[in-house]
């Protein structure tokens, strides 16, 4: 049975010793997710319909984190014997396919999927056996060089310490971003010895040799600068969140969201924000999170994971929602901690409210009504719920099951009804 | 009846649709102003006794972001017909005025008061009929630039869609800042004609065209390439942000001010700080805040609006003080909210306490006295006074109207006194 | 007596009055440290076994500051008169000493013990009477540049307001960081006459005067300009804490941990931070904090002195650790504050926890067994001991002195027991 096309293979099966980590490299986190996640997006983004990624060091958890999407197949690489050999273990899971397969590295969390949909058009547009994705860049330290003829046409890559002083100032590099065509892969495969210093088969020399073949080789220059960057350290590590926070950031500005100082603001990708909305600083969104329009995000906030804000809600400093929705109008001004809280509109939360979710085992819903108004240093114990415009006295614990009636006021510990909500209060 | 001069036009109709917003663009706030009212700030403090605000584009909201204000006026224009037409709607207010006219857009918060007002200066004594302020800087793409013959003397702005590649080159540019002599400019603008690709009068015309008249038109390179920012994008938004943050902070840091990590601190234009205090990373000072000397402001803080703290009082983590003022040597060192309180000398406030000074309807007192002790988690529910030397036992809940007597200890929810206060707490 | 050596002398008289503080501005901080102590630090760490500091201005706050300290030494200098007069003022508590000195500034704090270990090395090998270390600069605006002959030999020092263009442009330049042999340094102090504008004594002028008199001098360029800023004002303040921080995160990302946004996050340098720990932005770690592997630091958090966390515990946002240690597997994840807290594994410490350590007068310890469940909001007045397995219920004030035994539960204001702990909870 062959695999549908086209294909990507993503490399992921080194150790990264320098990242001195138990955990396998491209499991790493950029901006929340993990840095391969970004590498698959972009190859279905490319238009890949299946993606085989290559698993050595630490496979269990690479498999764990990817399970359960099925236009992803797994090909492992026991021995660490070079990327050509990383190629190479895919093979069977690739048995008779024909057609273009893409090949990409695990640990280049920036790589967009625009230059790389623009990779598979040109290899079939020009039936080449191999297209290289190139990018010029202002420091080409550490990568290997792309030569060019007169002419402008490929010759070879060149690692950088075999370069000659003109190689070494060549700013035209290789990420290690192909397009070959199966099967004359295969054949150049192959042909590749290990002559080198390694004792490893390279895949930079397939396309030299593919070209020696009497074969089409192009490379294209379609990648930024920072799209390449390769992920060896926790530095790097940091910076490749900074690049990708950078067009989070720049995305949701562009779409009318006022970020008051940008690299003191921290957004998920799964984000999404509404226009005029205002993030104000040392703000952190993690996980998916859907903000409205028109709200403002105070200072010193952090947004969790499955929240849900309205339009024209009001966060503010020291407030943690997780997990909770607020509907239009509410506001959580000051030190509150909101957990699977369901909260209607124009409701008031108090400084220092506190959702008690948690009971140790398992995790428990306060539902509050909208114009209810909570007042501050309360605590509810979920499952609560607090009626419609009902009251909750300052201070006040609301113990689990309560379900308090609209338009009730309680207080005390444990909270007990008082009456009706009076018009000043 | 004339108005009095010198006088300053605002150009504030556009619409600013890259923001994408509902708001008018003038009216997005930098370092928490509205960014008009920088260019307002700078117009009178180069010395305008008449301001008219040219409006346009949600004008209702721009009138009343600036209501109140005798020194200011405002002109319509209802159609957007280019710069030179913004000036002219002025002209009926102007009816009668002979003088210097400054002319500035509402887009560009930076800039300061003292090269408008060398300007303003120049103008008088050159008896010039234009003085144009330019700027030198180091990216001028996007701006018109300033072309002068071999002898220095201004010849004419150059759109950057019209310059030659020479021309492209020039590094001085016209940011839309002038001072023109009323009444030869409206003469000008009649003779501007519309013979463009927008069917706009533009007033970047106006000094080419005064100059052709035979009238002194002068370019001054008085402004810094940090001054001409102008906002189109929340990406411009941001970065007018950070430099006016950034002279913020360094004002404070001259006066004697330690920000320990200045990228990572936000701090409002409108506090005032002491000698010797340190502000710690992560901390958000907005609104009119007073601070004295010697304060420590602690790490991931937020002191807000109408807050005043002396000599030697100290902040700490998590903790929000609002409208509140705290006397020498009292601290709040971690998770507290501090709102309408007017605490004493020497006080402790504990973790976790709250103020509750907001019942849904209006927001109350909390008064403590010099030397009092507030336990941690305690609630005071506003109005309370907690007198000289009371001790509030931690968790207390002090319900409104309460007045601690001096020296007194309350413990529970409620609290009730249990005695004078012990040596020992 | 003599003293031990090799010597170093620290110049830290000078009053720093840009500083506009009434602190010595040696004592000034940079990563939680006054900025002598660095000084200090890379004297002792290039060999020094004898400290002497001159002081001046605020002499009593820099004794208090470094007292006990058996290996440092005070001179006062009373009277302003130089860098040279500085260094005499030593002469007294060096007679009899014969050997190498190192004359340091204290206003360096980014000084590192390598390349000073260089200077000692070298001088001891050359039997030089001077050694001058160097560093090349992008920038040497403020410094004495270094004039060497054709052959590269040291000439001089020239300041910058003496300087031809030519000498100008020199970019190797004198940070004020010698090794001098003694007695011959005394010979040429003597020499070294005050016929300059400030009528002070310039150690400036020795190695040239050393020079004069035959003594081999020599210029070494073992500095990196990053080493040498010298703190004057709040900026230079600001950028020194920079740098240090940048150096604290560098080593502690090759040491294999994630620091998800560098720039945004504030690391003390007497912080040990363990592997594959995962910093979140906005967090602060002051003073000196363990942290074991694998935790999770959260955002926003704040880890004060005296910390310790051992592997695997999680810290969430908005919660204050102070002199506390949680082990292993303990999560504390929003809105808490721990101080004085020794708590066992496996705890959790739910939102808006407090622990009441301070009464006013005295701290006191709170204990919390393994698997303890702590709910949300409750308040802890030290001394308390919270026993295995017991829990706390949401909201509960556990008075002084209380001990809730192993498995109980225990709720309300005050809390008292209500059973063992049910298994659900």
């Amino acid at each position: 049975m062959s695999v549908n096309g086209p294909v990507a293979i993503i490399l992921a099966a080194g150790h990264g010793k320098r990242m001195k980590s138990e955990k396998a490299k491209v499991l790493h986190e950029v901006c929340g997710r993990p840095m391969i996640r970004y590498v698959v997006d972009a190859a279905r983004g490319a238009g890949a319909k299946t993606i085989i990624v290559v698993v050595g060091y630490a496979a269990d958890q690479v498999l764990q984190a990817l399970s359960g999407e099925p236009d992803i197949q797994f090909a492992f690489q026991t021995e660490q014997l070079g990327t050509g050999h990383a190629a190479k273990v895919c093979r069977p899971l690739l048995d008779g396919y024909e057609g273009p397969v893409m090949i990409l590295v695990g640990d280049e969390p920036l790589l967009r999927p625009e230059p790389l949909a623009d990779l598979f058009e040109r290899q079939a547009q020009e039936q080449a056996a191999c297209l290289l994705g190139t990018a010029k860049v202002h420091d080409p330290m550490g990568f290997g060089r792309i030569l060019r003829d007169s002419a402008g046409r490929f010759l070879r890559i060149v690692e950088e310490r075999d370069c000659t002083p003109e190689e070494r100032a060549i700013r035209e590099v290789n990420p290690s971003c192909y397009v070959f065509e199966l099967p004359v892969l295969w054949e150049a495969l192959e042909r590749i010895g290990t002559s080198n210093a390694q004792n490893e088969y390279y895949l930079t020399d397939a396309p030299e040799r593919l070209a020696a073949m009497g074969r089409k080789v192009i490379a294209l220059n379609v990648l930024r600068g920072d799209d390449i960057l390769g992920v060896n350290t926790r530095q790097h590590l940091a910076q490749a969140d900074k690049v990708m926070q950078g067009r989070i950031q720049d995305h949701w500005m562009t779409e009318g969201v006022t970020i008051v100082d940008p690299l003191n603001t921290y957004i998920d990708g799964r984000a999404t924000i509404g226009p005029d909305t205002v993030i104000y600083p040392f703000t952190v969104i993690s996980g998916s999170v859907q903000i409205g329009a028109r709200c403002r995000i105070g200072p010193l906030a952090h947004l969790r994971d499955g929240s849900v804000l309205e339009d024209g809600v009001e966060v503010g400093a020291f407030v943690e929602i997780s997990r909770s929705s607020l509907a239009t109008g509410t506001v959580a001004r000051h030190l509150a901690y909101l957990g699977n809280a369901s909260v209607g509109r124009d409701v008031n939360i108090g400084a220092g409210t506190i959702t008690a979710n948690f009971d140790g085992t398992a995790k428990s819903e306060t539902r509050i009504g909208e114009r209810a108004f909570v007042g501050s240093g309360s605590i509810m114990v979920a499952p609560v719920t607090i009626g419609e415009g009902a009251v909750v006295g300052a201070g006040a614990v609301i113990t689990r099951g309560t379900e308090v009636p609209a338009g009730q006021t309680v207080v005390g510990v444990p909270a007990r009804a008082i009456g009706e909500r009076k018009p000043s209060s």
